[in-house]
């Protein structure tokens, strides 16, 4: 199979101010990889008519795929598909569907329609227009014996879907392979781990390919097939996932999960089991996260977070000589912090979690990065004391905090925590 | 005064794979561009040697300033130092300063060194080494008499450091002057009114220059002032800041601040003032934005995330009564969350919020972004009600009346806010 190269050409003078981060350059790069298609190449230009057809005449002499991002709107400094025509003598012709789909955009919110918007709807002769439910401005794309053009609009909303949804089935034409990626969720196993107990699959494996992405505590292990139907490419992923449960299925919490906190909302609205947290040194993270989730308040009814002693003991309950006896940061302070505020709110399920997040408090006995979690689920309760790194930041430990109480919730719904009453 | 332009050339196959995104870029993007030099091209290539000398050759040939970002490690596919020094045909000479430093390095840690490292102290005849306090490997700078050359190892956390500390000042030299920027951070006026307020500033003035960030709600103004001396940027900053405040004034929360929470946190410890919590919408956000901070729980007691009814009124107190007549979001129970964590707490300063953050259960009377916020300052009380566009998402609402919260905070600390009772 031939190894196609590809190179990423980004149109923008706010690129080049600092003004934004380049997201479309490492979005594209990672699908391009996952499809087998070397990127060889990024590059960056202004709104400069001269630089951006020197980049491009050098882009297109030395490479199979060029992919363009940025300067297909209707203003003056919106140049990418007019210099690119020039550069390839291409001639602009109006598409009519996306001439029709800007007339009744602009028809719709009764807005009078001016020659420039109107120069948004022309293609290149021979050119394809790709649709873009989410702008004005279409993508294009254009096909050579030899090489392959793709011109998407700039804004990641626009760019990201129109790539996946019109461009990626094109490309994926060149090698007449589908490539599909399913990604497995591990959590509390790093990435040293996961490499060292899947190395074989890893580096062996060439399709499906297993790549991992470490991420704050998690590794989220990407497998892509490539196949000549989707059906054969799903069934390859499959075959390969239940391999890698094999070997670490117990830290494998979601098959193309968002997150640990959507997969314990799912598994609380599936048993209809209601959730509230008590919190110290993550401060009101673990709530915050749980209600990042729309709907959530269908099962979780709330949290406290106490960061004195005295709202321990008032609010949740904590006894005092509790706190006297073992500290604040204690797995029996924790537990009855978790009890403490499931008797408050009702919950069938409680987490709790208390800390020292750093950088100051830490003692020879309890260091930065101690952290004791507390669950209550349904009478029972289950505690742990864990102990991040002591160089770790505060946000870090604050983060890896409330992960670890999010999986235990998990553990908890699933009755898989053994419990210490 | 000579406009000069420069390149980044970042070297690293991981940016190419799409694992990393290119902070470097941005970051010097906008270093460059607030001491005034053009930056007209990014580019990264991999860890391929006839690539990357194809770019820098490319880079050299058209910029007055090429700056490299990668490739300075000690392993074989380290590679910018040795290609870039062919290219240039100048041979590597040991930094003896370098490798002093690389041999206690591996001294203090029991550990050999090898060949390898020893390439990390080799610098290019004529070239100076910048001393890396946070890695191994030297950045290196080199002047020719019409071009600067700056080469810096990839990670973040040593490239930043190194460019501002050692690089920054020997490229002020082509000028002959310093650049000073100071920003002042605006809330609550959105980067159009801004703009308008200050449309002459921003587009008359050259030196100091006045460039706007918006940022979630908020507007950063970068002010930048290019002098002989640091003490007289230092003054024509002060004068640009003058001028802005006399406008916008108001809206100013603080010049060179983190961000409210901390500007917030600054003003309450200052005070010896403590500060307590009540949300709903928000969910444990504002809590976690104020804990974000080291040692807050100086002044921060905790916080209460009522997430159903029952919550607000068996933990705050808030009256049945109230809730049945005025809605669980309204001014009236944001009043009595205030003033219901204050009692719980004890605190000096206490705020609510309580809202509709979407996508679902918006009303035609209380749509989707309608928030209403409490603040309590030592008895007395403060209620408003305030529409975010009913397009926006549950995050920049949630984001948004957090970030109001704590602007109401200070107004309420600074006894700037309008008491109702």
């Amino acid at each position: 199979m031939k190894q196609y190269s590809a190179e990423i050409l980004c149109v923008g003078t706010e690129l080049l101010l600092g003004d934004i981060i380049n997201t479309n350059a490492v979005f594209l790069s990672r699908e391009l990889s996952k499809m087998g298609i070397s990127v060889y190449h990024q590059t960056v230009v202004g709104d400069n008519p001269d630089r951006l057809r020197e980049a491009f005449c050098l882009a297109w002499s030395r490479s199979d795929i060029v992919i363009t991002s940025g300067g297909l709107g209707p203003t003056y400094d919106d140049l990418t598909k007019e210099i690119i025509c020039q550069c390839l003598e291409l001639p602009l012709v109006a598409d009519e569907p996306s001439m029709k789909e800007i007339e009744n955009y602009f028809a719709r919110r009764g807005r009078e329609m001016t020659e420039n918007n109107r120069k948004q709807a022309m293609v290149p002769q021979g050119g394809i227009a790709l649709r873009n439910p989410r702008g004005t401005a279409p993508g294009i794309y254009v096909e050579t014996e030899e090489k392959r053009l793709v011109m998407l609009p700039g804004p990641p909303k626009e760019f990201e879907p129109l790539f996946l949804q019109a461009a990626k089935p094109l490309l994926e034409k060149l090698s007449g392979k589908v490539y599909i990626s399913d990604t497995i969720y591990v959590y509390g196993l790093g990435e040293a781990s996961s490499e060292s107990r899947l190395l074989d699959l890893m580096t062996v494996s060439k399709n499906p390919t297993l790549a991992p992405y470490a991420k704050e505590g998690e590794v989220h292990l990407r497998v892509t097939s490539s196949a000549d139907t989707e059906e054969e490419a799903h069934r390859m992923n499959r075959d390969m996932i239940a391999k890698v449960r094999e070997r670490i299925g117990d830290y494998i919490y979601g098959i193309n999960a968002v997150n640990l906190e959507t997969v314990l909302a799912g598994k609380l609205m599936e048993k209809g089991c209601t959730l509230s947290v008590a919190e110290s040194c993550t401060g009101g993270l673990l709530s915050k996260r749980m209600t990042d989730i729309p709907g959530i308040s269908s099962v979780y009814l709330g949290g406290v977070c106490t960061y004195t002693n005295e709202m321990k003991v008032k609010v949740l309950g904590v006894r005092q000589e509790t706190l006297e006896r073992y500290g604040a940061v204690s797995e029996e302070v924790a537990g009855e912090m978790a009890s403490g505020i499931a008797s408050v709110s009702g919950s069938d399920l409680a987490l709790s979690i208390t800390g020292i997040a750093g950088p100051g408090g830490g003692r020879p006995e309890k260091p930065v990065g101690t952290v004791c979690l507390g669950v209550w689920y349904r009478g029972k309760l289950y505690t742990e004391r864990v102990q991040f790194g002591e160089k770790a930041s505060r946000e870090y430990i604050r983060t890896l905090s409330a992960s670890k109480a999010l999986f235990l919730g998990m553990a908890a719904v699933d009755e898989k925590l053994k419990n210490k009453e």
